[in-house]
C-alpha cells in the first residue's frame, strides 16, 4: 500500500507493507542517487534491523550508522554535538542521506539533526513503533527536549520518503504497541466511526494484527489529510490533540514515569468526554463507548491526579501559558470540534 | 528607502534610515501585534543601542534582553541552552518576537534560536555592522558552529523585517568596517559596474561615508534579487561566493586569527582573478583594478601562504569534500560566470 503527501516540492510517498524491510535499497534507490547514507537508530532497534537494513545498502551506498541508547532521554538536546560530530567524521554531505531508524524519539531527534546539520539533508523515516507508524512519522514535526520540558526545541522538516513495515510490531514490547493503540483509537474518535467500529469489533490484538497494515494505513491517510490541509499547527491539526491535553498534564505530573503518551491520552479522552457529556457538550454515552475500547486495547481509562495538580501541570504547558485553551472535544464517535475555555473546564474531573 | 523581499508568505520588508534607530517602535508596531519582545545582543553592542531601543519598544510590549559576549566565540553551539533557558525563564512564547540587534554573529545565532525555539518564533534583524547590514541579514541562512567548524548546524528561516541604520556605522571599530568593505566591493565586481565604479571615485572612507546609505541600499537590493530567484543555495547565489574559496581556505589557514572575513574575501578576490587572467578567463587589468579598489579601502590584496597550505586548507571546507569546485569568476568587472574546476586550479597563485 502506498500513498503521496501532496506538500507541493515537500511532497513524499509513505509505503506501508509487511516484510517491507527487506527490499529497503529498491525504495531508497528510488528517491536517492547520493553517495552516503548515515543510519540514526537506537541501541535495541538497531539490534533487530540494523545489519539487515545496512547489508542491503552497502550494495550501492556507503552506510554508517549512529546507535544511540534507546528512550526518551536520549532525545536530549546535549546529546546533538555527539552525533553531529559523528557525521563529521563520516563525512556527509549537504547531498547525501539520513535514515532515521527507530520510534518517536529517533524520528523527531535524527529529524531535528537532518533539519540542522549543513543547514539540511535529506531523510528517511523507518519507523518502527506503531505510534511512530501512525503519528510522528506524518506531519514534519521534529524537535528535541530540554531540561525544562520536551520538545522545546525543533523544526519541521519533511522526510523524503516514510517506510513502514507492520511486521516491526513483532519486536516491540507490548505496552508499546499499547501505547500505539491510544492514538489509532484516537483518529477513530475525532475522524472516523468506521475505523471506531472496526477497532470495537476485533476480539483480540492477535485479530487486530492480521488488520494492522490497514488500520495503520487508515491512520496515516487520516493524518496526511489534515498536514495537507494545514502545514503549520493550526486549524484542522488542532482536533488531532483530542485527549493530549489532560493527557499531557497527567504525563507531566507524573514526570513521564508512570503513564506512557498512549496510556496518558487513553485517560485523557475518557475524562475530556466525561466532563463534556456533563456540560451536555458530548453525545450521551460517547465517554462509555471510549472507555470500552480503550480498556479492551488494555489501556488505561482512569487516572487519580486531583483536578489542582492536574491544573498546576496544566499550567507548565508551554500551550497553557495564556490560559485560553482551546479544547477538542465530540460531537460524536468521529466527530470532532474546538471548544474554547481556560482551566475550569476542568474542575468538573473529580466530580465523574 | 526601503524594499520588499518578495518570497510568497516569506515577504518581508526591509527599511534603511539614517537614525532608524530612533522610531524602531513604530517599524515593529507595523509587523508585531504580540505581547513580549526579546532582545538578543552582544555586550558591546547593547551598550551603545539596547537601552534606546528597550525603553522605546517597552511603552507597547514586555521587553527582555539576553546579552552575550562580543565575538566569534560566542556563536558555538554549546551556548545555545542557556539562550533557550533564558526565553524559557522569560516565558517567551510561539507568537512572541525576537528582535537580534547586532553583527552578523548576533544575527546568524539569534536567528538559529528563533528557527529553533519552539519550532519557530518570529524575528526582526537590527544589523549594526556593515558586513550584516549588506549581506547576512538578507537571504535567510542562520547557523552556529561546532568545534570541528564554522556554520556546520543551521537553518534557513526568513526574518519579519529588517531594519538598517547606516549611523550604527559610527560606533563601529574602523577595521570592521573595512571588513564589510570587502563585501561591498564584491558586489562591485560580481553585479554592479557602476557601483565599482563609483567606489573607485571615492577619496576617503569620509566621503564614501556621506553616500553610505545608497551604497548599503545598492548592496542589499543586488542580494534581494539574488535570494528572490534562488532561495536555496544553487546557481545565481554561487556567485555571492567570488573570492570565497580563496578567502575561507586563508581564514581556515589562521583559523580565523589573522584576517577578517572581509579582509580574506579581498585577497581571494584579487588572487583568483589574478589566476583567471593568466589563464584568459578574465579580461586583462581586471585584478589589477580589484586590486587598486580593495587598497583603497584599506584592504590586503595578497597573502603569503604557499598554494599547498591553501588546497590543503580548502580540502578541508565542508563544500570541497567532493574535489570538484565551481570558481566564481569575472568576464570583466560587473560580470561573473561559474568554472567548474578543481583544487589544481589555483596551483598558479604561487607564480603571480
Amino acid at each position: 500500500m502506498q500513498m503521496k503527501v501532496n506538500l507541493g516540492k515537500d511532497s513524499y510517498p509513505i509505503y506501508i507493507e509487511k516484510g517491507l524491510l527487506d527490499n529497503v535499497l529498491s525504495y531508497v534507490q528510488d528517491i536517492f542517487k547520493g553517495q552516503k547514507i548515515m543510519i540514526i537508530s537506537d541501541d535495541q532497534v538497531y539490534s533487530y534491523y540494523g545489519d539487515k537494513i545496512k547489508r542491503q545498502l552497502k550494495h550501492d551506498y556507503i552506510v554508517g550508522s549512529v546507535i544511540i541508547p534507546h528512550g526518551e532521554q536520549s532525545k536530549r538536546f546535549d546529546i546533538l554535538p555527539s552525533i553531529y560530530s559523528q557525521l563529521l567524521s563520516f563525512q556527509l554531505t549537504r547531498t547525501d542521506l539520513i535514515i532515521a531508524l527507530g520510534g518517536g524519539v529517533i524520528g523527531d531527534l535524527a529529524g531535528f539533526v537532518a533539519s540542522t546539520f549543513l543547514r539540511g539533508v535529506k531523510f528517511v523515516q523507518i519507523p518502527t513503533s506503531l505510534l511512530a507508524q501512525v503519528d510522528s512519522s506524518v506531519g514534519g514535526k521534529v524537535a528535541v527536549d530540554l531540561p525544562d520540558g520536551k520538545n522545546l526545541v525543533g523544526a519541521f522538516k519533511h522526510p523524503s520518503m516514510v517506510l513502514i513495515d507492520p511486521l516491526t510490531l513483532q519486536t516491540l514490547d507490548h505496552r508499546y504497541v499499547c501505547d500505539g493503540m491510544g492514538e489509532v483509537i484516537k483518529y477513530g474518535c475525532i475522524f472516523d466511526k468506521e475505523l471506531f467500529k472496526r477497532l470495537k469489533s476485533y476480539d483480540s490484538y492477535e485479530e487486530l494484527f492480521e488488520h494492522i497494515d490497514d488500520i495503520i494505513y487508515r491512520c496515516v491517510d487520516l493524518k496526511r489529510d489534515v498536514v495537507e490541509k494545514d502545514l503549520y499547527d493550526f486549524g484542522a491539526r488542532l482536533a488531532l490533540n483530542f485527549g493530549h491535553t489532560l493527557g499531557h498534564a497527567l504525563e507531566q505530573y507524573y514526570h513521564y514515569e508512570k503513564y506512557s503518551h498512549g496510556e496518558a491520552i487513553s485517560i485523557g479522552m475518557v475524562q475530556l468526554s466525561q466532563i463534556a457529556e456533563i456540560k451536555g457538550l458530548t453525545k450521551q454515552g460517547t465517554a462509555h463507548e471510549i472507555k470500552y475500547v480503550v480498556e479492551k486495547y488494555e489501556l488505561p481509562s482512569v487516572s487519580h491526579v486531583s483536578t489542582q495538580d492536574l491544573k498546576n501541570a496544566m499550567a507548565l504547558d508551554k500551550k497553557n501559558i495564556h490560559k485560553k485553551l482551546s479544547y477538542v472535544l465530540l460531537k460524536e464517535i468521529g466527530e470532532s470540534y474546538i471548544y474554547p475555555s481556560d482551566l475550569s473546564f476542568i474542575d468538573e474531573v473529580e466530580e465523574v
